[in-house]
């Protein structure tokens, strides 16, 4: 399947907005669990039917609403109903190949953004689509499957003086880009450190893996990049949407975590850079390495063949040969052709070859 | 035929405005068809004289007519005589040739798009264009042949309870563009997936047809960005267009069609630089094959070429050579060889040549 | 002398606007020929003094001046007191090394553009400013020499019903430069098939002209491009001038133009990749050829050589060398040599060289 | 640890604006100076509690608090509750990975830059933030360790009559901005000098360590690039900012800063350049030699080794071989090696091989 | 001494504003010239003492002062005292590492720029500052040394009718500006031609100095570069100035000084991509070389090397070797190797190395 492009054949020809899953199955079953807190009041609950959280909404209290795993569309719809989104949200929310955006429908603002994961094993990065939606008293989050990066803000949520808890879905749904965002800035330094350590291993060029650890790192970078690019744009655009739904006080966080992804696109470009010159480093030690290989070919050739040469000359059969016949012919020969290897070897020598 | 610029040998000197058609015949004759509809009514029909459809023109319901083939010039010109359209545009619709483009003439919004379709035989992409006249209440589309992606917009039409049965013109252009451009998507899936798949022959470095390959690729993805950014900027354009044949409710549509047509044109681009990179690869790969076939030449000649030359002093038929007479000579020569072709076996391993 | 700047030299230290002409004396003798009409008058006439066609400016008609050749500096500065130019004006018509722009002087629109011809012997471009006053009913054109592309729009003014009998200076002014950008697109074409033409000799890599071929088209691509980048820019200005000379109905007629300089920037743009591709493609094959020279030389020396070496050592001479005496000693010779040489055979065809 | 990134790691899932010092520890305690000065009176104090530099706050003289170490979260805090910082503020302060910025919180202006040190024994470059807080009539600088660049600007404190000791804050921090920035481009040409120097090492091609050389400059470019290039940015913010706490007299100081961050800037994307253009080079050298080494193979090999096929020959053992019992065999045999050679000679001589 | 910035060292901490000559000493005596000019009036005199010269300032007519030399700083001084410049002006002046640029004080425009000499001899470019402050009726120009590009400008103000003397400072210091820009396109010029010549020797291939040349002419325009792109934007910004010191008159003027500093920045980055492809296409030709080399050595070591093997074979001293005894075997031994050599040959033909 092509990695940097989302199979969209399933939905071709449907009508837009129409609710279609794209992507794998990640999970077997849908899990809803719902966060209704304000300073004062803390509540969890999993729900197993989306509409026992409506009465959530109908409270000033801050609610979250997190989904994980979207292939059951009714279970989608419901949600979708529940807070009255728009149709084409609803068909983002489901197209897990959707680019990393924020729009703004007035009565809330929806958010895609990707979610990474840094396979130490394989190497490989892996992503997932987590999409926000944020109202005036309720934020509800969409991932592929369980397990997130979220467990810490639930437990500041669950500490009761926490900035968090005296504060309304804004600083929430910030709590959770910046943490998504955190997570880019560790995933990239992971890779970094990686990507930084193989400048010895090149510059040694024994190891022969070394263009295919290059290539896999190039691949991954721009994997990354592909999802944390847009997110920059999705970002800034956030911080410059002058919506309601955004308090003054919240300004000063945005504008942080645009300094933080910031920070992750350069750390991506700088590495990618890094790269490529490590693949031109690596060609010009295989080419040092070239010319080594054929300075000792043409050393050992350039001195052997002319002296065998001459032994070919004695080794002839030409029956008026007259040096063959001589009593000091063979220390001559000797002589000659210790003198001839040693005028090369001096030859190479001012030529810096040896 | 420079694949990337269309002959206008024809028209030169030619008075801008003068209708000629530019192109290759893609058909034999030019059909015309009509499908007029809103929430209650649908009649399709094929038109064998244009102005046959002239009466659907003063109806309040969203008239489609498609004309496939161009070459018809009387034909065409009955078109646009029937809508009245600027000579310019007229001019446009027959240059196949034409970058796509978006221009507003209040009375209408004339567009132009590539259509792409992918032989896989041959592994090339062509494509046709596509000029679409958006008015009140009509919708001209004009094809250079018959068969084309919008099948499922007719079908999703022929359904009384869609959508697009209940919107006007402006969301029946909406649906033909995201058509088209989720066809761009679809195919730059099927070439990236290729190109992904060439990597593994690369690294392995045996096939030497993987050069025409990457050429080839880099050939296609240039074609297809010839087509695909123009169309961006057009749909952009569109989206900013403060025309009043848009309606409010379906700026949000074209606003996703922003989005797609911007992942379609970032694939692109990903998919250049991975040629490039794939391109940078195969040479760093041939550049080690390149150090392996020297490495192998250069044992072979350093070790065997010494040996050889003591041989060949043996081999020498100097009278008095004493070294040939004594009875342990010939062990101790064989000695000798194999000393020094084992010195030389080290000094490689050493070099880890081995 | 440098190609891409022309040789001010001349000038230096010259008072700006004083008039000298700066480039080669391309014809004999300097020819103005004026064609006036409207949509019901046409008078065509050589002119050999300029005042003679003073009367011409006084009549509301339109006044089409051309003049061919520059170096008679009297004559241009008659011209220039009979429209009553700027000294700057006046220099930059006389500097034929002058970069395309347009200039607003409120009387009128002062235009400069390069006219390129293809010599398709010599595989080259030249270029000819071409230098255009549009006035309000005037219009004066200056070129470097007889014979422009300009034929065909003077048979349309002769054909009295044409579009362009009907319209003021600026259709004239637009349907000359349209002459222009279309020759441009002209010569793209031509020289684009020539490059995409030169794919296929690179791949088959026996060619060894290739690479000049390869230099010598992107010498003429950046020669074009020069000519061709600010000329768009130039259009782009003068197609955003709020001048009172244009009127509403020639602005979509600029914007066309503007598509079709666009689109020959874009194609040179994709032919300068494309030959900047060629020459990897180019060196990739190279060292492919290089990979198989040197294959073919390893083979041939690891197989024969090691055998010399076998052979050299019965050549030996030596008395007590007990394998030269036995019977089956040459037939066991051979057949170590067969199999020595079977074996590094059976070891290349692992490897795949063979 | 990946230098191009700091690690976050810590901070993980904190509440933002939590305080944690991210970073080596490089300074056992934390100092505290403060200076307060106007254009009469000047105290210099090393405070032991931050509290007791309270008093100074009060007065309407210029108070310059400077803190080496972050270390203490403690102290750092009580500095934060003293001048009523942001905790965003707090927590850039202490994460020393931050990106330079410039920030306006109204009552002050927080700035963050690196300050540069070049370790000329490791050519190594290392970077220290430096935090400043622009206050009405308090300055306060955070560093990371003590040892500073900023003694000469205390020195022009110490004298009285200095414009430092006329003007108000932000006259310091731009003279505190102006040293650091001073120091970046002393940096720079230090290294410039030291790229500059590679050049012609390069070009003779002896030194197999040159290629490391580039390598390792552009390592350190890129990483002084990471921190000035958001310097520049952060610095047009800053003269760009309406902002009451500067002076219109400090103005064109600020635009004096502008042009000196500038100026660093594009020197470090010249010695990028260079340096890439140095491995081109390098590369193309590398290529010079391996052809200059091939030859010398091949001369040695072309001439030596049919002479050589000749002599064996004549020493194979047929019992009818003729040529070998004439008389002058082995003259002749002599002056047709002597031709071949100095046919080959002549042949390399006219391909100017030799 | 890094040549693409200058050693500001000596300035190191010292405070902003602070007058410290920066740059090598270029000449011994600070010399003093003023013209001071109207239509009707025009005296040149050489001041001895700066003051000497303030009476000029009080007329209406235009003054103009050269300053030759820098090194004297308090001579400087004087000046600035004279003409009332800010202290960061004079700094500016003195320190010769500045980058071009405009200022405006309101009073007075400040404008530095570099002057630019080629050194035939060692093909290096050399540039010296110049810094020009003009006022209302007074214009004063600061170089490093006598001997200077304006001598022309000189002769057009003594000339009485010229346009120069009827003009004002405005116009003067255009007149020198363009005499400076004027100057750079010559000298892009004579660099240009140099390096349109290499391309000849680059495909012939055997000047092994190409590569220094191209790189030694890379340094020189990227040097170029470093001193007119910035000049453009000062020139942009010039123009752009909303001034009361330039008249409406001279308004046209600067347009086209800033069409001529264009022509420049693109010429120069003409060339510096066309020494980017010299360099492909050397590496190409070296590539190609090496090929011709490798295929030489082929086919003397594939034809001889199995010859010589064969001729070993018989030189073999085996009791029982039956070959050596026939009456043809020399004949059949000779024909053996001649077929032998032929089809080798016949398959090197093939493949058409020869």
């Amino acid at each position: 399947m092509a990695r940097f492009l989302k199979n969209r054949e399933e939905s071709k020809g449907q009508s837009p907005g129409a609710l279609i899953f794209i992507g794998e199955k990640k999970t077997t079953s849908v899990q809803a669990r719902v966060i209704d807190y304000d300073s004062t009041i803390l509540t969890e609950q999993e729900l197993s039917h989306i509409k026992d959280g409506s009465h959530f909404k109908q409270t000033n209290t801050v609610t979250w609403l997190n989904i994980n795993g979207l292939h059951d569309i009714e279970k989608i719809k419901e949600v979708g109903q529940n807070f009255d989104l728009h149709p084409l949200v609803m068909e983002d929310i489901l197209n897990t190949g959707q680019r990393p955006k924020v729009e703004d429908f007035n009565a809330y603002i929806f958010i895609v953004l990707k979610m990474i994961r840094f396979d130490t094993e394989t190497e490989m990065i892996f992503n997932e689509q987590l999409s926000i939606v944020l109202g005036d008293n309720f934020l509800v989050t969409f991932q592929e499957q369980p397990g997130d990066v979220f467990e810490p803000v639930r437990k500041r949520i669950r500490r009761q003086k926490s900035r968090i808890r005296g504060s309304g879905t804004d600083y929430l749904a910030y709590s959770l880009l910046d943490t998504v965002v955190d997570n880019y800035i560790h995933i990239i330094e992971v890779i970094g450190e990686k990507i930084e350590d193989l400048e010895e291993v090149i510059l040694e060029g024994n190891d022969t893996t070394v263009m295919e650890k290059i290539n896999a790192f190039k691949r991954e970078i721009n994997y990354l990049r592909k999802s944390i690019r847009p997110a920059r744009e999705a970002i800034l655009h956030l911080s410059r949407l002058d919506s309601d739904l955004f308090q003054e006080s919240t300004i000063p966080f945005l504008k942080d975590l645009q300094d933080l992804i910031n920070q992750a696109t350069e750390a991506i470009d700088t590495y990618r850079d890094l790269l490529t010159d490590q693949l031109n480093i690596y060609n010009s030690v295989m080419a040092n390495k070239m010319n080594d290989i054929m300075k000792i070919l043409t050393i050992f050739a350039a001195i052997f063949i002319p002296l065998t040469f001459i032994a070919g000359i004695y080794g002839t059969n030409f029956e008026y040969l007259p040096e063959l016949h001589y009593k000091y012919s063979y220390a001559v020969f000797w002589t000659a052709l210790i003198v001839i290897a040693g005028a090369l070897l001096v030859f190479f020598k001012r030529k810096r070859w040896l």
